[in-house]
C-alpha cells in the first residue's frame, strides 16, 4: 500500500514530520481547513513551494464554454468551474533579507499537525537561512465553524541562534494567483487563468479589502484581512494596496529572546446579486466581529463546536490504530465539508481542491448525507434545502428532456447541468431517487415535520413525477425504466437497472405516502388523487429482473447476457485503456451498482440472494472508483465476509491519507471519507433505518476488539458499543426510545444501557475479485 | 412538396429559367460538375452572388482539432475537413465599366442547363446594366471525365443593343476565397477560414499556376489556368499574379455583331508527398494536354464517355416524367462522384459541397456502390481499392479499440476515424460488414478473380477478424455481438442488432469461403484452418433474435421491450428536439435498420416475415434520414405495397431536386440519388444478386407503364424491360448467360430477348406511418 512517508498513527491528529515536497499537493488537501463556506488548502504560509494554491468559496465559480466537436440536443453549453479566489493565507517572511523558503537553506525541524479536536492546523518550522541565520516560526490556522465568514492565522517568529535578528513579515491578500493550467481546452484555460476582475480596493492601516468580480458568471466577492501585531520596540508596520494585491509589511529587529506575533483575521463575502458596497461592508463587518472576539475566543469556540460534534459523532475502534485515525479524519472532513454550507452545495471534493471542477454529484446525497444525517442533522437539512433551491432549474431541465418533474444535474455547482458526457448528463437519472432517498432518511432520522411538509414534500413530488414520466408500462402492465445509466460507470443506457428501478420504486411509493399525509400542501403542488394513484401503481408494477438460470439479479435487463471479459489482460483504470463501447458491452463493473442496491434496498432481497449476488458481482467489480469500497464493505459484512469487509473498510478510510487513487492532490474524496463511517456503522454496526426505527445487526472482524459509535436519532443522542460477542446500546441523552437489535425491540432510557449477544453470520465461500483487484489485506489470512 | 420554382421536367436535362437567388446555394449543388477527382460547384461565372463558393479536390482536406469538454479513451483528436481550394471558375465581366451582377441592372433572360448526355453546364444571360447597356453572355463548363485533372470553360460575350460595347473579361484563379464560417468552434473556423498558404506563383502570358499548401495537414496543391482568346481587333490581354490571385484581363470594344470568346482551361494537381516542382509541373502538363486537345475535342470526348455510360446504365420510366428526369439526374451525379475517384474516397456529398465536412460514410458501400457495381464496375473497384488502401489505419484503430482485424472509420476523408460522437465512431461496426458486402457484390457481378485474391480477400479477412473478436459465445454456444450501433441512429449501443449480426454472419461465412478458395494468399495473411473454422463456427452460431409474441424480428435484442412513443407530440427532425437518451429508449426509428436487413439479407427472411416486419417498422420509422426512402421503396415493393413503394421512390429520387431535407445547399445526397436507381432496379425490377446469379421479380405500380433498365453482369451488357404484365430480358452484348426470372432459369443470348409474365404480389393491409411522416403521394388513392 502507498502511504505518506510521514503521517504518524495517532488517534486524534494527523501529523507530518519533516518536509516532503514530493507529496506536497496531497498534504495540502489532507491539511485543508474548511467550514463548508470557506475552504483553505493547506498551502504553506509563505506561498511557495506549493502543489496547488487554493482558496475556495462555496458556489463561487466561473462559467466556461463546453466545446463539442459534434453537439446534440440537450447538451449543456456552459460549464461551471470553482475558482481559486483571493488568497489570504499568505505570510512571507524575510530573515535578514532572505526569504524563508524550505527549498533553500536548511530545514532543522518541520512539523504540521491537524488536530481533529481543536480544528487547528499548526505548523512549526526551524530554518537556517543560506547565510546561516536561524529562525523559528509557528503558525496556527483555523477556519471558524462559529463565524462562518472568518478564518484566522496566528503567526509567531522567534530568533533561534541567540543573536538579534532583522525580520520582515509580509502578510498579503493576493488575487489571480498563478497556478497550473486548469483545462486542456485553451479557451477554458484562458477563462480560468485570471478569473477575477478588480472592482475596488480599501486600505486602513493593517486592514485591507479587495473586491473582485468574475468575468463570465458575474459573481462578486470581497476578501478582507486585518492584523493584530505584537512585536518588540520599534516594530514598524506599513501597508499598500493594488488591484490584485494588498500587503501589510511588519519589520522589526528581534532581540535574542524576543518574538514577533501577527494575528491575521480573514473574512470573505460573495454574492451573485448584492451590490459592491453591500459585499464589501459584509467583509468589514466580519473582520470587526473577528477582532471583537479575538484569537483566543475563536480558538475556544472552535474547540467547543468540535467537542459537541464528537459527542454526537465519534467512532472508536480498538485494535487498529490506523483505522481509528482514518475514520476520525474522515468524519472531521465530512463535517468541514457540510457544517456551514447552508444552502450551498457539498461538492465531491468539499472545499479542499479543484478536482471535478468543484462539482457536486450524487456523492452528496448517497455518501455524505448518510453520515451528516446521524451526526450533524442540521447540515443534512441544509444540503437538502440547497437541492430544493435548485428545483426550478431541475424542472426546467426535465422539460428540456421532454419529461415531467425534476431532472437534477449529474454534476453542477449552481444547479445547471454541467456534464458534457450525455450518457451521464442526460441519463444518470438515479440521482433523483438518491435525493429523494436522502429526504426520506432525514425525515425518518429527525421527524422534522416542517421539512416534510415543505421542501421535503416538494422534492419527493417532483422526483416521483420524473419517474412516472420516464418509465412506461408494457403490455402485461409491468413498469419499466429504459435507457438509463445506473451507478456503475462502466455500463450506460441500460434498461431496467435494478438499482434505479428499486430506488425509483421507493421514491414513488413514499411520494404517494407523504403527499397523502400532507394533502393540502400536496394539492398546492398540483398533486391530486389520480396522480398519487399513478405513482402507487407504477411502484407496485416496477420491474426487478432476476436471472433464474444463474440465480442472481442482473445489474440491468441485459447485463448477464454480456461477455465476461478476460480480466488478466486489463490495465487499470480501465477507462484510460479501453473505449466506452467495449466497457459497456462486457460484464465489468466500475463501482457497486447491483451491490449498491443490496445495501440501499436490502429490504427487497433475501439473505440468500444477497450472498449470491454479492459473490457474483465481486468477481467482476474492478473498483476503479472511490465510491466502491465502503459499499462493498457494508455488503461483505452483511453476508458474513467480515475479513473482506475489514479490508474494504481500510480502503475507504485510507483513500486520501494513503492517496490510493493518486489524485488526492486535487482534493479529498468526500464520499470515501464519509464511506469510512458507513463501513463502520452500517457495515460492522449493521445499522439500518426502516419504517419501524433504527435496527442493528452488529458483527466485528476478529482483529477489532471493539467498535463504539455515537449517533443522533429523533433528537436523542445514542451510543452503540460492539465487542465480541456482545453489543451495548445506550441512550446518552433524550427521551426513552425503542431501537431494534435484529428483530428484537429494545427500549432505551438514559442511564439504562442494554446489552445483547450477537452471532456472526455464517459466510459462504470466500468471494474472489478480478485478478489483482482484491483490496489490500489488513491482516494476513 | 417543396419544388424548385423553375426546374422544368424534361428527360435528359435540368434547366433553370430565370434568377432564383433564394435557392442559389441549392442550385449550385444541383449544377455541380465533377469527375470524382475535381469538383466545381455550380457557382455563377462572375463569383457573386453566391450561396457557397466551392471547388474541391478529392481527399484534399485540412486537419482541425476536435474539442471535447469530457474526453474519453479512443476519441479521435483531429478531424478532417474538405477545403474550398483555389477557384478557377471565376470570370468577371465589366460592361462599359460596370460589373455584370444579376442583383443589379435588369436580367432580361437567364437560363442554366445541365445536360445529362453531354455533361455540359450551359448558362445564358442577357443583362441590361444599370446604365442601360445590354450584353449577352453564354458560358459552357465541363469537368472532363477523360482528362481527370482538367476542367474547361467557354465564355462568349456579345453586345445586344446594336451599338459598340466596351467590355473587360477578368478571368482569375483565386485562393482562400471568403465564405460563410465553417464551424461553430472558433478554433476550427479559424483553421478553415484561410486554409491555404501560398508557396509559388507562375505566370506566362495567359497561363498562370498558383501553388499552395495547407497549414495543418501539409497537403500541397497547384491550380493552373490557360486561355485561348478570340476577340475583335485591338483586343488587349494583360495578366498579373499575386500569392492568392492570378488574373488575365481581356479588354476590347465589341462591334455590334462582334463577340469575345474566352476558352479557359483549368488543371489541378495535389499530393501529400510529392515535391513542389512535381505538383506544379503536373498542372502545367495537364494544361498543355488540354490545350492540345482543344475545346471541341474535350466536348466530344465528354459526350462519348457519357454515351458509353448511358448504354450500360440508363433507366427509362414511362408514365412519370418527373421521376424519369430525377433518376437520370441521380445516375449522372452518382457517376460524377465515382467515375475518376481512383483510389480516393467517394464522399457522402460527392464533390458537390462541404456538407458532413466532405466525409465518406457507409453510404459509399451500401448505397453508391450497388449502383456503380452494375453500371461502372471499374469505379466500384476503385472505391474498394481506396478502402483497401486505408486497411492499415483501420487495423490500427481496431487495435486501439482492443480488437483484432479492421475497425473502419465511421466518417473520414483520409482513413482516420473523424467521428467525435463515440456511439458512432467506436460502435457503428456494421460499416465493416458493409465494406465486405460491397466486395462480395463486386466479385459476384464481375468475377474479378485478381481482386478476389488480392485486396478483396484481405478486406474480407480483416473484417471477419473484427467480428470474431468483437462477438462472443454464450454458455449455450450462441454467438452474440453486444453493444454496437446499427444503421438506425435513433438507437445506439444495442445487443444483437439484427442487421449487424446478419451482415457479420455473411462476412464471416464468405471470408471463410474465399480464404479456402485462395488458400495460399490467405496463408500469407496469417489465416490458418483454425481461424477459418472459427469464422464458420461464429457464423453458424450467430444469434438472430425473434419475438414470438409479436411475430416480428426486433431491431435488436431489447428493442421491442421499449415504449412505443406518442408520435403526435413530436417535432421533426427529432434529433433537434429530443435528447439521445430519450430517442434511444423508445421504439422510434430514424432510418431503416431491421428493414435494411430485410433488403440486404432477404435470403434470411420468409415472405411472411418480411410483410409483418415491414408493417411493424413502417409504423415507427420517422425517416429523419435521407438513407431511408430507397430502402423502404425496395421492401415495400417486395411485400406488394407498390403504390407506397412508388411514393418512396419519388422521395429518394427528388431528395435534391426538390430539396426535401432543406440542406441540398451543402451538397447533394449521393446515397439518396443512388437510392433512386436502387428503388427502380432493386425495388420495381426486383433485381437481387445471389450465389446462383442475377434474379428478377419485377413488379410495377399501375401509374408506371414501363420501366426499362440496363446493367452490367460479368462483362455482359443486359437490358430488362418491365411492362404490365410482362417483362423482357435481353442480352445486348456479350456471351450467352443465365439469369433467373423468379425461380426460373432463363438463358439469354444476343438477339434473342426472352419475355415472361410477372404476377403482382398480394399485399397485406396498407401499412401506416407515424402521423405526418407518410411520404408525399405521387398519385391520389
Amino acid at each position: 500500500m502507498i502511504t505518506h512517508p510521514a503521517f504518524s498513527v495517532e488517534p486524534w491528529a494527523i501529523t507530518e514530520e519533516g518536509v516532503h515536497l514530493e507529496v506536497l499537493a496531497q498534504s495540502e488537501s489532507v491539511f485543508a481547513l474548511s467550514n463548508g463556506h470557506i475552504g483553505l488548502r493547506g498551502n504553506l504560509d509563505e506561498g511557495e513551494p506549493s502543489g496547488l494554491p487554493g482558496t475556495y468559496l462555496n458556489a463561487f465559480y466561473e462559467t466556461r464554454p463546453l466545446p463539442y466537436a459534434e453537439a446534440g440536443y440537450g447538451y449543456p453549453e456552459d460549464g461551471q468551474t470553482v475558482v481559486n479566489v483571493t488568497n489570504g493565507k499568505l505570510i512571507r517572511l524575510l530573515v535578514d533579507d532572505e526569504p524563508l523558503d524550505i527549498r533553500y537553506g536548511e530545514v532543522l525541524h518541520h512539523t504540521r499537525t491537524l488536530d481533529l479536536r481543536t480544528g487547528l492546523l499548526t505548523r512549526q518550522v526551524c530554518w537556517r537561512s543560506p547565510s546561516g541565520r536561524e529562525v523559528e516560526v509557528r503558525s496556527i490556522r483555523l477556519v471558524s465553524f462559529v463565524q462562518r465568514s472568518v478564518a484566522a492565522i496566528r503567526y509567531e517568529v522567534r530568533g533561534h541562534d541567540g543573536a538579534p535578528l532583522r525580520v520582515v513579515a509580509q502578510s498579503a491578500l493576493t488575487a489571480n494567483e498563478p497556478g497550473p493550467p486548469r483545462s486542456a481546452d485553451p479557451r477554458a484555460a484562458e477563462v480560468l487563468a485570471a478569473p477575477l476582475m478588480a472592482e475596488e480596493q480599501e486600505l486602513h492601516h493593517a486592514r485591507a479589502v479587495l473586491v473582485h468580480r468574475t468575468r463570465q458568471s458575474g459573481l462578486r466577492m470581497a476578501a478582507g484581512m486585518d492584523h493584530l501585531i505584537d512585536g518588540p520596540d520599534r516594530t514598524v508596520t506599513v501597508s499598500d494596496i493594488a488591484p490584485d494585491l494588498a500587503r501589510v509589511l511588519v519589520s522589526c529587529e528581534l532581540p535574542p529572546d524576543g518574538s514577533l506575533t501577527l494575528t491575521k483575521y480573514l473574512a470573505y463575502g460573495w454574492s451573485s446579486r448584492r451590490s459592491l458596497p453591500s459585499v464589501r461592508d459584509q467583509v468589514d463587518a466580519a473582520l470587526a466581529s473577528a477582532n471583537r472576539a479575538g484569537w483566543d475566543q475563536l480558538v475556544s469556540r472552535q474547540h467547543e463546536y468540535l467537542d459537541d460534534f464528537w459527542e454526537r459523532a465519534d467512532v472508536e475502534i480498538d485494535g487498529d490504530g490506523e483505522l481509528q485515525q482514518a475514520v476520525r479524519f474522515g468524519l472531521f472532513h465530512t463535517l468541514q465539508a457540510g457544517a456551514r454550507a447552508e444552502q450551498r452545495a457539498i461538492p465531491a471534493k468539499g472545499l479542499t481542491g479543484p478536482g471535478y471542477d468543484g462539482h457536486v454529484f450524487w456523492d452528496t446525497e448517497s455518501f455524505v448525507l448518510p453520515v451528516l444525517t446521524y451526526t450533524a442533522p442540521h447540515a443534512a437539512a441544509d444540503a437538502l434545502r440547497w437541492r430544493h433551491s435548485t428545483l426550478r432549474l431541475a424542472c426546467e431541465r426535465g422539460k428540456q428532456l421532454g419529461l415531467e418533474g425534476s431532472a437534477f444535474p449529474w454534476r453542477t455547482i449552481r444547479g445547471q447541468e454541467c456534464s458534457a458526457y450525455w450518457p451521464a448528463g442526460t441519463a444518470a437519472f438515479h440521482i433523483n431517487a438518491d435525493i429523494a432517498d436522502a429526504v426520506l432518511r432525514y425525515l425518518r432520522a429527525t421527524g422534522d415535520e416542517e421539512f416534510g411538509r415543505g421542501a421535503g414534500l416538494e422534492l419527493l413530488v417532483e422526483t416521483a413525477r420524473l419517474w412516472r414520466s420516464l418509465g412506461h408500462h408494457d403490455a402485461a402492465g409491468v413498469f419499466h425504466i429504459d435507457g438509463v445509466t445506473g451507478p456503475d460507470e462502466y455500463s450506460a443506457l441500460v434498461d431496467d437497472n435494478v438499482y434505479t428501478n428499486l430506488m425509483a420504486e421507493r421514491n414513488l411509493r413514499n411520494a404517494a405516502e407523504l403527499a397523502s399525509r400532507h394533502a393540502a400542501e400536496a394539492a398546492a403542488l398540483g398533486v391530486d388523487d389520480e396522480e398519487i394513484a399513478a405513482w402507487r401503481d407504477a411502484a407496485a408494477a416496477m420491474h426487478v429482473p432476476y436471472d433464474e438460470r444463474l440465480g442472481v439479479h442482473p445489474q440491468d435487463a441485459d447485463f448477464l447476457n454480456h461477455a465476461v471479459p478476460d480480466f488478466s489482460t486489463f490495465e487499470y483504470p480501465l477507462l484510460l485503456h479501453m473505449p466506452y463501447f467495449q466497457l459497456y458491452q462486457q460484464q465489468v463493473v466500475k463501482q457497486p451498482d447491483l451491490v449498491m442496491a443490496l445495501m440501499s434496498r436490502g429490504d427487497r432481497f433475501t439473505a440468500d440472494q444477497k450472498a449470491r449476488d454479492f459473490a457474483y458481482y465481486e468477481a467482476i467489480t474492478v473498483r476503479d472508483s472511490s465510491l466502491s469500497a465502503c459499499v462493498q464493505a457494508v455488503v461483505a459484512a452483511e453476508v458474513g465476509h467480515l475479513e473482506l469487509a475489514y479490508d474494504y473498510f481500510g480502503e475507504a478510510a485510507l483513500m486520501d491519507l494513503a492517496d490510493l487513487e493518486h489524485n488526492t492532490r486535487d482534493g479529498l474524496h468526500m464520499a470515501s471519507l464519509a464511506g469510512a463511517w458507513i463501513a463502520a456503522v452500517v457495515g460492522f454496526g449493521g445499522a439500518r433505518d426502516s419504517r419501524r426505527g433504527m435496527m442493528f445487526r452488529p458483527r466485528l472482524p476478529a482483529a477489532l476488539a471493539r467498535l463504539c459509535f455515537r449517533f443522533m436519532w429523533r433528537g436523542r443522542r445514542l451510543r452503540v458499543e460492539v465487542r465480541h460477542p456482545q453489543v451495548t446500546y445506550e441512550l446518552l441523552e433524550g427521551e426513552p426510545v425503542d431501537i431494534f437489535h435484529g428483530d428484537e425491540r429494545v427500549r432505551l432510557a438514559e442511564g439504562a444501557p442494554q446489552t445483547r449477544h450477537w452471532t456472526p453470520p455464517v459466510p459462504g465461500p470466500e468471494p474472489v475479485q478480478p485478478p489483482g483487484r482484491a483490496p489490500a489485506r489488513r491482516r494476513q489470512r
